[in-house]
């Protein structure tokens, strides 16, 4: 059951911790007061939760009683909130220790803090791009092999028939690389799958996903890539890179690596989720500059995902990561291709030279390129709609890794049946140029000097079938080719995306979009018969391009400028801005971008940057979670092994509370602290004897906090024996003494701003008095939504 | 002597109060608490503050006799926060009014606000792109005239001897101009003087610079530019394009103008703080893209100055405005230029296209580009130094209005001077291709066909001389012109930054960069005598340009992206990164940016980015203000008036608090109000005759505090009779409820954060009762920087 939940969901918690059994309940004690709102449907709930990732073999039934009487078909639904995921916290912890860090530490030592992130920065940069650099010659290496052996051996049978000998080569070469690169990723590490956006964004915006920035994820994800490129599958390599470069970042900058089980004793300042999280941001802009030859888009890219607070000095390292990162992959493509100190091919991708005077455009296209995008948006949408039904599909049916890789290796051995019959039967015979541009030519059936148009397109890595439709001279293709291959390559993509291998669906998408595209300009050519002014169809496949992975994915700024940057000329850059606009905006009339379906659909609560318009009416008072389990400052050991332990509550963060001795005032809040540090504190056993002493056994440093960050052991595993249950532990020093905090009559809207822009964890919710009453995590905000009608409520539920 | 500090400082303030002659002491009574502090030297700093803008006329004696025995030399003092500028409050006061609104508000209302927000930047991108349009044209035909004129009295005189009338003629022209320009800004708007990016730096980052979003202000900044740029000055005209852009925003968004004093009533919504600001840095941003063609380096420029806090959809409406703003300016462009439709130069200076063969980089470049960034550090430096010492001395020397007006004079004609002598002398004559470039060839001595190479580059607007630096032919300039032209130029555009002028430091900056840029480029291919490898000077002038604008300017993502869209082609983006991260780190050894440098002349409380790294040893107490004056929920209306009235303490903002009747406990927190509200209170008389009565005369909306926004009026001009004042006033409906709050112990880093992030105008600091004990405000944390022995603490003064 463990094993299955790993797989299907992004969140393995429960096999980490090891508690799956256990049904780990609602943060912070919440079925009391909201129990009609949380619980109504409480058991029905868990079991839809639980039942999304069940494993139909026996092994379950054993400790899983409650659960016999469950139905073949499980039902999905994606208005519940899981709450197995954990927030990271972008707020520092300034306890005592922290400042007396921070104020013995002279301004050499915060240049010198400077100076390593730079470095750090400068590292992952690197490191990114070789990674970028390696996948790129592996897939071309091994492409190139399988393509040669292909072309001949259908070379060999095109003459003496036969060609179903071929057939059965292609697909059986695809099968093989497909089913590798699925085995690693459904056996050995789920989270690989797929491009790992989706994952990135929620980890941008605060969410921990457990393993997704793990060296071995990084492993299953760079091998998984290769496969799925080789393999013939409608993917490209470029989203994955963002996913890459983000592990790379975690691993870098926090010296060291839990699947190594090394650990380098450097940086051990930035072990904390604030340093972290600013780590990651500048390791996805790598990855994305890497994938696009776009530093800036990359830069753009992180901001628009994670940030929550803009800070010129980060801004200018996550950006001195892209560079470094392009540069490096530049610099070693070069060497790779033969003209060392070339430095013109920045990125996985490369749309190739636009050269201005062939494609300025004039202003009557404007609208042309505005229809284009509301054409993007439908298609995307479309696209969305048919991969939401069928991950919805796959959640229910196809969970076990073997059907999970037989599904891949079905999807692969169709991709190329398809490919091979349309090109079979496609009788678009080009004239093979002089200085044609093309890897493998097929002849097949065309005349000596010819070659099947169809198969540029199909029989090509995706990179070079982009680029061919971008710039193959006007006729390269007749308009029927382009219809067909539209059509098939997007019911492909559609069924690609999801499955259990490591692909990104930016290259399909910008290839469905670059036929139609291509085929709307021989279209307006033909309509209008002056085919001077839209001699060139290659821009229209370009905006078509920028039109469908717009409709899909629906990035705004960012995606102008990676397109923008990955063209290399910014002449386009209105058209494709315009387009992008558009194309949003049609798609979000129908649904969401395709990542935000994937992040709903594993119920995470991911904050938005705003909250909903209507929930003005809304306040902290009714958002927040209470009662809340609050701490003394001077707290018996027992009683804090006691709310650690009670599995009926997984609180993480403890406001500390003081009460004025001998007095009935009530207890005003004086502190917060966090279950990680608690842990530490007891597995240190910081107690003192009595309750009065203030000496501890040992003064523990920040060191130990962060030598256990970040995955601090369960409470399960720290034995605490009668005796120590007595002790005190005085928690002053190491709680945070100036948590934020706000009325309770403030309203949601302020709430949401003040976590969001500060990237909290805890909010406590406070009286007039200063006393705790209640507690505001990201569960409570991400709850609220707009719907259809109106300000919906998310369901909690332990998906 | 008020009409004075309007000219010399950037605050009019106590022009427009009237109040000049009081002393308007610190903000929030901190004289008693901080007095060895702020005050140790408070007659002196007083002095010094009120006699940096003093007028040196007889006028003043009659209000002010402390001040009789005052040096004529006026010591100036960078080591000063001035007082008198007020923060803009980015956090809504939501307050039981406001919330009544958003809670009626429907879900469509919400939608129409979000379109008309998009009206409103699609309006504020197109009047900012016909203001750049309109300003192109005008400067095209006027210094088209002006130097067809010069030209052809120079030709006369060539042949016929007696050039110094030609001199004369040409030095009247420049000087006729200029001096049109200087008085409008001197005597009519002194605000508009300058590029106004830092005025716009420090509205976006929260300062209320008085009259730097008027529409009087804009007036004379379109004609002044066009004036100083026609005159001949080293200027560019992009610079006041960002200033231009800002005040159409605030003007447009605000649906009225006070200049014209017309209210059109339309987006009313709009007129807060929170909103102004967000579409001033739309505005800003649709400045730039019209001045540079850089839609994306706008919305990087105004986030990297002014975004407290990153929103997505703000964000996009931002790019929104850049685009709109780009393609206004490109097709009223292209109608002038007579070829309608054709969307090719899409800014104000278009640096040409640089075709990607010839110019394309190699890796034994890089250290070449990076040796030039630092020497563009070193000269950006130096070029800083040099107008510090000569703004120090202008504001001690030139602060009357006619001085000012003759000191421009003065640079126009020396400007004539210098670059007619520099032609005269010149012996490098060019043959005049048969496809030359040259709109104004000048022969003189040369032989017939072939013109003076000197002249392209001082006989021009700078626009066009920058072209013709990136892309003449090889060998167009010998090495002796081009060392001559920087050299001058450096000093002709360090002497004429600062002058009362409109005009932008950022083409003469390109200008002198492009020339030694070039000028390195054509002894790199002499040294290395292999004239193929660097074949190309002009890629140097870019690279030079890059180097010396980010040396003067220090700006980093922003300009690269700038650069690289002007330039239009991204391969450039990794050495001008480069160029520009180099041109910063060298030059911030030395001394800040020329921005940063008039920024701190001015006393302005600018907040950075994070707080000093070394300040984890201040808290909140030591930080804030305090005793702070408090209010109670239902006040005297004569308390109010006091309050108000009392000179000594012009406090924006005052805690209420609520004191349990019959309790002896001590008042708490419970809401914030600010002056601006009570003054509508009070002028709207919204007073219960009886302290328990909960019935007021008249229902305030919020419309009534919408329409005094933003000037409100002062609370002399509001009488307040003597039955009156014994009346009561229930605040409670008006005051913000949820103010945010901090305890006492927080570090000063994490107050600096909440405020930065939030945009903060007032911060609450309490005590563990939850009684008010100090308020935070910008001064507050402005007032620590971290200078060379650690960190320093700025003095406040009355500047």
């Amino acid at each position: 059951m463990a094993n299955i939940t790993k797989k299907v969901s992004w969140s393995s918690r429960a096999d980490e911790s090891g508690a799956t059994g256990e049904g780990t309940p609602l943060l912070n004690g919440s079925e009391q007061p909201r129990h009609s709102r949380q619980l109504s449907e409480g058991r029905s709930i868990f079991q839809i939760g639980r039942l999304s990732t069940v494993d139909l073999e026996e092994e379950i039934t054993s400790d899983e009683d409650s659960l016999r009487g469950r139905p073949k078909e499980i039902p999905h639904n994606e208005k519940l909130l899981s709450l197995k995921f954990e927030s990271l916290d972008y707020d520092n912890i300034e306890n005592q220790l922290f400042l007396e860090e921070e104020r013995r530490m002279s301004y050499m030592g915060f240049r010198c803090l400077e100076i390593s992130r730079w470095v750090v920065c400068g590292l992952i940069g690197f490191l990114t791009g070789l990674i970028a650099c390696f996948i790129d010659i592996v897939v071309e290496e091994l492409a190139g092999i399988k393509y040669q052996v292909v072309k001949q051996n259908i070379e060999k049978f095109t003459e003496a028939g036969g060609l179903s000998i071929s057939l059965i080569l292609w697909a059986v070469f695809n099968s093989a690389f497909v089913m590798v690169g699925a085995i690693i990723v459904a056996y050995f590490e789920p989270i690989a799958a797929g491009s790992g956006i989706p994952q990135i964004k929620c980890y941008l915006n605060g969410i921990k996903i457990p393993r997704v920035v793990r060296l071995k994820t990084l492993v299953v994800k760079v091998c998984g890539v290769i496969c799925s490129v080789v393999g013939g599958l409608a993917v490209g390599k470029e989203g994955p890179m963002i996913h890459s470069g983000a592990v790379v970042a975690a691993g870098v900058s926090q010296g060291r690596s839990t699947s190594l089980k090394r650990d380098f004793k450097i940086f051990e300042y930035f072990r904390r989720d604030t340093e972290k999280r600013d780590f990651v941001s500048a390791g996805a802009a790598a990855g994305v500059s890497a994938a696009f030859g776009a530093p800036v888009g990359g830069v753009l890219f992180s901001l628009e995902e994670g940030a929550s607070f803009w800070n010129q000095m980060l801004t200018w390292r996550i950006f001195f990561a892209s560079m470094i990162s392009t540069f490096t992959l530049n610099f070693f493509l070069s060497i790779y291709h033969n003209k060392p100190g070339d430095l013109s091919s920045p990125g996985l991708i490369n749309f190739g030279r636009f050269e201005s005077d062939s494609v300025a455009y004039n202003l009557y296209e404007i609208p042309l390129f505005i229809a284009m995008g509301a054409i993007g948006g439908i298609l995307g949408a479309l696209f969305n709609v048919l991969n939401y039904w069928l991950t919805i599909f796959r959640i229910r049916y196809v969970h076990r890794p073997c059907l999970q890789v037989m599904e891949a290796m079905l999807v692969a051995a169709v991709t190329a049946t398809v490919s091979f019959t349309m090109i079979y039967f496609s009788n678009d015979c080009q004239p093979l140029g002089p200085e044609h541009n093309e890897e493998y030519p097929l002849q097949l059936f065309c005349a000596d000097g010819e070659y099947n148009s169809m198969a540029t397109a199909f029989f090509n890595t995706p990179e070079r079938s982009v680029r061919s439709l971008f710039h193959n001279q006007p006729g390269s293709y007749n308009p029927l080719t382009l219809g067909l291959f539209t059509l098939t390559y997007f019911f492909l993509a559609c069924w690609t995306y999801g499955l259990a291998v490591s692909a990104g669906v930016f290259i399909p998408s910008l290839l469905i979009g670059a036929a139609w595209g291509r085929l709307f300009g021989i279209l307006l050519a033909s309509i209008t018969s002056n085919a001077t002014i839209w001699a060139d169809p290659g821009k229209y496949a370009l905006i078509g391009a920028a039109a469908q992975l717009g409709g899909i994915v629906r990035m705004t700024l960012s995606l102008t400028v990676i397109m923008v940057e990955a063209t290399g000329n910014v002449t386009y850059g209105l058209p494709i801005m315009l387009v992008l606009m558009t194309a949003k905006i049609v798609g979000d009339y129908f649904v969401e971008g395709l990542y935000d379906i994937h992040i709903k659909l594993q119920s995470v609560p991911f904050l938005h940057w705003e909250a909903p318009a209507t929930s003005h009416w809304l306040t902290a008072r009714e958002v927040m979670s209470s009662p809340v389990t609050c701490l003394n400052r001077i707290e018996k050991v027992g009683t804090i092994v006691d709310v650690l332990s009670n599995t009926s509550t997984n609180h993480n963060g403890f406001p500390v509370v003081v009460q004025v001795a001998g007095s009935d005032e009530p207890a005003k809040l004086c502190g917060l602290i966090l279950r990680s540090q608690l842990i530490v504190l007891l597995k240190h056993k910081v107690f003192v004897e009595l309750a009065r002493s203030r000496l501890n056994q040992r003064k523990l440093q920040l060191k130990d906090f962060r030598d256990a960050y970040p995955r601090f052991p369960p409470i399960q595993s720290i034995h605490v024996s009668q005796d120590e249950r007595e002790c005190m532990m005085d928690l002053t020093e190491f709680m945070n003494p100036t948590p934020y905090t706000v009325p309770q009559e403030t309203s949601l809207p302020r709430v949401f701003k003040l976590f969001r822009a500060l990237g909290l964890r805890h909010l406590v919710v406070v009286d007039d008095q200063n006393r705790v009453i209640g507690l505001v995590t990201r569960k409570d905000l991400a709850r609220y939504h707009l719907g259809k009608h109106g300000l919906e409520e998310l369901q909690l539920a332990h998906t």
